[in-house]
């Protein structure tokens, strides 16, 4: 038995050999082991709650797969709210004739992901779905996290007058995928920045509780992310290129295919904004964390034009950094 | 823009604007309104966290949809545990070309099931995927419930001697479903049971608060229910034939296709292992829900033989019921 069958989501016999086979040994603990309709948790009293749903095409690249994508997606989701990321489920769409090997390595990927997020997989699902309907293999995380004490992440309280923080280089996530699709030769060194940003943010915080807001650029990257904070709290941002870190092999794919590295999707990088009498300490504290070591502060907040991003670009113009209208890289995720 | 693309999966304007016009209508609530990327929530200490996705075919059928079922499969899910259901995740995997009108629709039936069962839907994500990569659209919801006080449902509380309740008739979704597949007449009054159960199983827990365990009867019907909790509890089972409920209009669809209605999946249908002593007062007060109105004692635990599932026939024989091996019903939820 080689491949996925429909069988193994039919409930039936093979489905739960295949849960005791591939599923158990990945992601044992004693929640789990239960294999109830739920897992019962115990957890504090304030909590975040997120879902993403991964299709991201290839399933293997460098620097990651779906399952350590899958698993990271989420706990950087629950990050952004503040909280420390706790438990993680994980539901699978597959398709017909996948590879049962690569259902396994797809697991221990989530295994290593979620032991270094230290997070608990504690409830998922399994479907099967015919040739033809699927890809591969789709695969959803939701997950619970504890809101951090004292903690208040939310566009409301980003403010004229704070600081803008990006965590490292931009762009290789979407760039590595590309330059897979595309057959484009990216270097030897370039991979996906695919991580878990826990340990950051929860740094961060113990340094500046009161960050006002922290955001992943993932899809639409952070032009979009800026747009939508910019609309939301109706603030003016102002963010300056050159202080934009940006891999030369980046530059390069961009150049080549004619996509703006602010468009472009990152999945182990966030943007804080953070009280300007704070965002010194915080870089610094960043800096010591090996996800936050190329960390910079690329802007700031301002009164005026609300709602509006702006760049100073390498000449000293002021260029209008717009959402992304259209499609920019699909299934980057 | 009637139908969905790309654009609305790739985190710019389109998918915003996909947000505000058609999930945020349908789900708005304080906590999804914040549009964050995980929703801030109050939970008790102790509680349920389960997964579906769903991938059924076809996606509106006689007494429900998608949408209806992943509302209620998750809300399920967690009754089961023993919990009252709170919030919900709704995370969709959309394929290009899917009519808008259509998503409208799953979504207005979400709502409406939400509303039903007391929950809210408090994050979401959408993908979309090239045409031919999906099916029209799959649905996975992740739920949190908050376990009801001194209630404790587990397998290892299943102990010989304890009475098994059955909810109500069994085989109504997949037998709606396979006539819908195979353009079987079946008749005017079929439809699925999906329905939410929270109700029903707040009553029971009421009554009798240390009732072993519920299961949903869902993929693998009755039949694997019943072998997954022979096996996990180590206690016979014996179920009488006559006593479980079957609609005409069911019987005849499994004679045409060669089913077994034990395998057959339900989507409103619980079982109870009560203990022998309150086995008719929680029927009773089963019998005053609308979901439970034609609940009935089929069955009990036994000593031996450990492990294996028994079913006295209207002839008076006992055969074996087996754990489903192969595919029964593919995408049947």
């Amino acid at each position: 038995m080689n491949t996925i069958t429909l069988a193994h989501g039919a409930g039936g016999k093979a489905s739960r050999e295949l849960t005791e086979k591939i599923i158990l040994p990945a992601f044992s603990n004693p929640m789990l082991n239960e294999l109830h309709d739920g897992a019962k948790l115990q957890v504090g009293g304030n909590i975040a709650f997120s879902t993403d749903s991964f299709v991201i095409e290839p399933l293997f690249f460098r620097g990651g797969d779906i399952g350590k994508l899958a698993v990271c997606g989420t706990v950087n989701d629950l990050s952004m709210t503040g909280a420390k990321p706790r438990f993680l489920s994980a539901a699978m769409i597959v398709e017909e004739g996948f590879p049962m090997a690569d259902l396994e390595k797809i697991a221990q990927s989530m295994k290593k992901a979620a032991a270094e997020a230290g997070v608990f997989i504690v409830t998922g699902d399994t479907k099967v779905v015919e040739r033809g309907k699927g890809d591969g293999i789709y695969i959803n995380t939701a997950g619970i996290g504890e809101i951090i004490h004292n903690v208040d992440i939310s566009p409301k309280n980003v403010t004229p007058g704070m600081k803008i923080i990006l965590s490292g280089y931009i762009g290789d996530h979407a760039a590595t995928i590309l330059g897979a699709r595309h057959g484009i030769d990216i270097g030897e060194n370039l991979k996906s920045d695919c991580a878990p940003l826990n340990s950051l943010t929860e740094e961060m915080l113990k340094i500046a509780p009161d960050i006002a807001l922290l955001r992943d650029p993932t899809r639409g990257g952070v032009a979009a992310v800026l747009n939508e904070i910019a609309a939301d709290a109706q603030v003016g941002i102002l963010i300056d290129e050159e202080k934009i870190p940006v891999r030369e092999e980046v530059r390069a794919v961009c150049e080549l295919l004619g996509f703006d590295v602010l468009q472009l999707a990152n999945e182990g990088k966030l943007l804080a904004f953070v009280p300007a009498d704070k965002a010194e300490i915080v870089l610094e504290g960043m800096k010591q964390n090996p996800y936050g070591k190329n960390a910079a502060i690329i802007g700031e907040t301002r009164e005026n034009p609300a709602g509006v991003v702006g760049l100073c670009t390498s000449i000293g113009a002021i260029r209008a950094v717009e959402m992304p209208q259209a499609e920019i890289v699909p299934r980057i995720c």
